[in-house]
């Protein structure tokens, strides 16, 4: 099997762009992915977009971006799985090129929450629940969160504001990163005087759905242009997984398996182990999905992982650092292009070039983009290469 | 690379199954082509839909079907490219198996057009073309093929009816195809006397939307059960390429360009030529569209494809026999299911399980599955094996 590389990074900031529209915003991130690559020609792309065809009345986005970024004559797709469809789309252009059918994919993530000219926000993100068992009886994804976060909280005896961790590290984090939302650390009175939004989940339990792309080129090791400059990052696992999607079909709730068996498929294909990873991009829409990430990824027992964010310990020099230039919280939640910027940004972490936020000797990364609460799961390790 | 055979088929009958939702279609198709494939187990799903969202209320689908197919711990994803998802879908499961990182991939396609308690019709299709520069202005794609039928009646001096062949072969074998919606031969009066939806494109010169699901079992041969009893068929060539979204910003209309280029790439990578191409499944939800895949798929001359029509050219005995179980005419649209369908019946006639359709000989198909007016191309080749 072909060895995949990350040849270029691009990425708009993430935030309200009223003025741009959803292919502005996808060739932004587009053009800047192509320019770090060295100018490489994409022949496939391979687009994470979750609400388009609801919000924006636009489906067929492959050859839209296509043909708006001047790649006429690529092949062009979109790859939906909710709010993983970033990932998804990563793990896409990660078999064409692994395959070897494919020399350079380029893999782009963008969503357009505002210029609603469809449907309306909650009515859109509700197709990804059950449309006849789950929307239909009004349940929103916060109000489910909600209840997990309840039991979770019933169930390890966690106080109020025990959550707050996340949201501390996510925003201290996003102030050092110049395409986040977010660019302002907060402070523990101000998570606790948050207002609730669905008991006991308040307003920074939650992430501020957003406008934004992110893009990526991959492609093999030896078709790097002969100037290329940056430090090397490859892909070294991949793997996804799907659970019920209706919340109410589990057995245990608070058990995210396609988060603990996507990381461990992901892992074993990469040949590392937990302790390998040097941080970790968690897909935190809700605070209670980061905790129960943490626990089935293997960083913390089950019901310790509000308290491993509580110590310090997935700060930048924490155990293990999470949501390291913001996070979903604090960076912002660009939907289907939210797993993109994992990678974007796990790739500046292995560059070394996250500056103020640099992970010491960050080698190795695990990444992981979730549809719904985790029901579907897609995970990625990045590495980095000397 | 990995050679990837079709081991197991399935499908719905097209029409308007009132009665069954998109899950129920969907996992009749599964089922039945995992109990072709003499019970392989897949690893991975990926779904062609185009209009769920909208149409249903849902998107997510990966999962939801997987959870009612009893497949849970699987990957899945939704590929969407508007009319070109199920041959896009089929193009990433082969990626999948080819890439040696799956074994066995599944791949089906569904749509469901009645149950509308999303969007009208109209306005899901619409969201395939151009939201900003052409949906928006009111324009459907029935509209935009009679304008490009009437620029090729116009520029080749086609006699009215001229397109009359495409309708009567695709209802004569449909009339052989117990899971076609029409199962009916018509005569060329009816043909003539149709009445009209956008002049000069009739009633028969479209295809009808309709609810069906059609599903696939790639593999490898190494991995096939040791009773596997079907003719092997394999796929020999995949390709997809892209065009402007919008038809207004193509050099010459009625060139389907991405429909030539893909094809080459497709018989180019499996060594083989028009010549040895014995059956073309095309993307019939025009007439016109029927003709211009003809054209620039190198089966007749430019505008001479509606008189290889006329004359029998594209009928089960003539030069090259295309629409074999009625095609999009008769068989019906369903959506990103129809790519999906293609295939099944591509290899039903590889596998001479055709009956009173069967292509004499039939060795090397063709299929192409096109999002908007070629807006999208998918080919594909299957080749039976001895």
């Amino acid at each position: 099997m072909t060895e995949v590389v990350i040849a270029g990074i691009g990425q708009t900031e993430v935030g309200e762009h009223w003025e741009l529209g959803l292919r502005d915003l996808a060739i932004h991130a587009i053009q800047a992915a192509v320019k770090d690559s060295g100018g490489l020609r994409p022949q496939s792309l391979f687009v994470g977009n979750m609400l388009a065809p609801n919000l924006s009345n636009q489906a067929h986005l492959g050859v839209l971006l296509a043909d708006y970024a001047g790649l006429l004559g690529i092949e062009a797709v979109t790859i939906e799985a909710a709010g993983a469809s970033g990932g998804a789309a990563l793990r896409q252009g990660y078999l064409a090129v692994a395959s070897g059918l494919v020399d350079v994919a380029l893999v782009v993530g963008v969503e357009k929450f505002t210029d609603k000219i469809g449907a309306d926000v909650d009515s859109a993100l509700a197709t990804t629940s059950d449309a006849d068992f789950e929307a239909v009886q009004g349940m929103t994804l916060a109000a489910q969160a909600a209840l997990l976060m309840k039991r979770y909280m019933h169930d390890y005896v966690v106080p109020a504001h025990g959550f707050a961790g996340f949201a501390l590290t996510a925003h201290a984090n996003g102030a050092g990163n110049p395409c986040a939302m977010y660019r302002k650390a907060i402070k523990p009175e101000t998570y606790a005087k948050a207002e609730m939004v669905s008991d006991p989940l308040n307003m920074f339990d939650m992430a501020p759905n957003a406008d934004g792309a992110a893009a990526l080129v991959l492609t093999r090791r030896d078709l790097l242009p002969s100037n290329y400059s940056h430090p090397l990052v490859k892909v070294s696992g991949s793997a996804s997984t799907v659970d019920t999607l209706a919340l109410h079909d589990r057995k245990d709730m608070l058990a995210f398996d396609t988060a603990q068996v996507s990381a461990d498929k992901a892992r074993q294909q990469a040949g590392v182990t937990v302790d390998d990873i040097d941080l970790f991009e968690y897909h935190d829409v809700f605070s209670i999905y980061a905790a129960l990430q943490l626990e089935a990824a293997g960083f913390a027992m089950k019901g310790q992982a509000w308290k491993l964010a509580e110590d310090g310990g997935i700060s930048l020099k924490g155990k293990i650092p999470c949501a390291t230039m913001g996070g979903m919280k604090a960076r912002g939640f660009p939907g289907g292009a939210a797993g993109v910027y994992q990678a974007v940004e796990a790739a500046i972490q292995l560059r070394g070039q996250a500056e103020t936020n640099q992970v010491p000797n960050a080698k190795t990364a695990l990444i992981q983009s979730l549809g719904g609460p985790a029901s579907t799961a897609v995970s990625h390790i990045l590495q980095g290469l000397d």
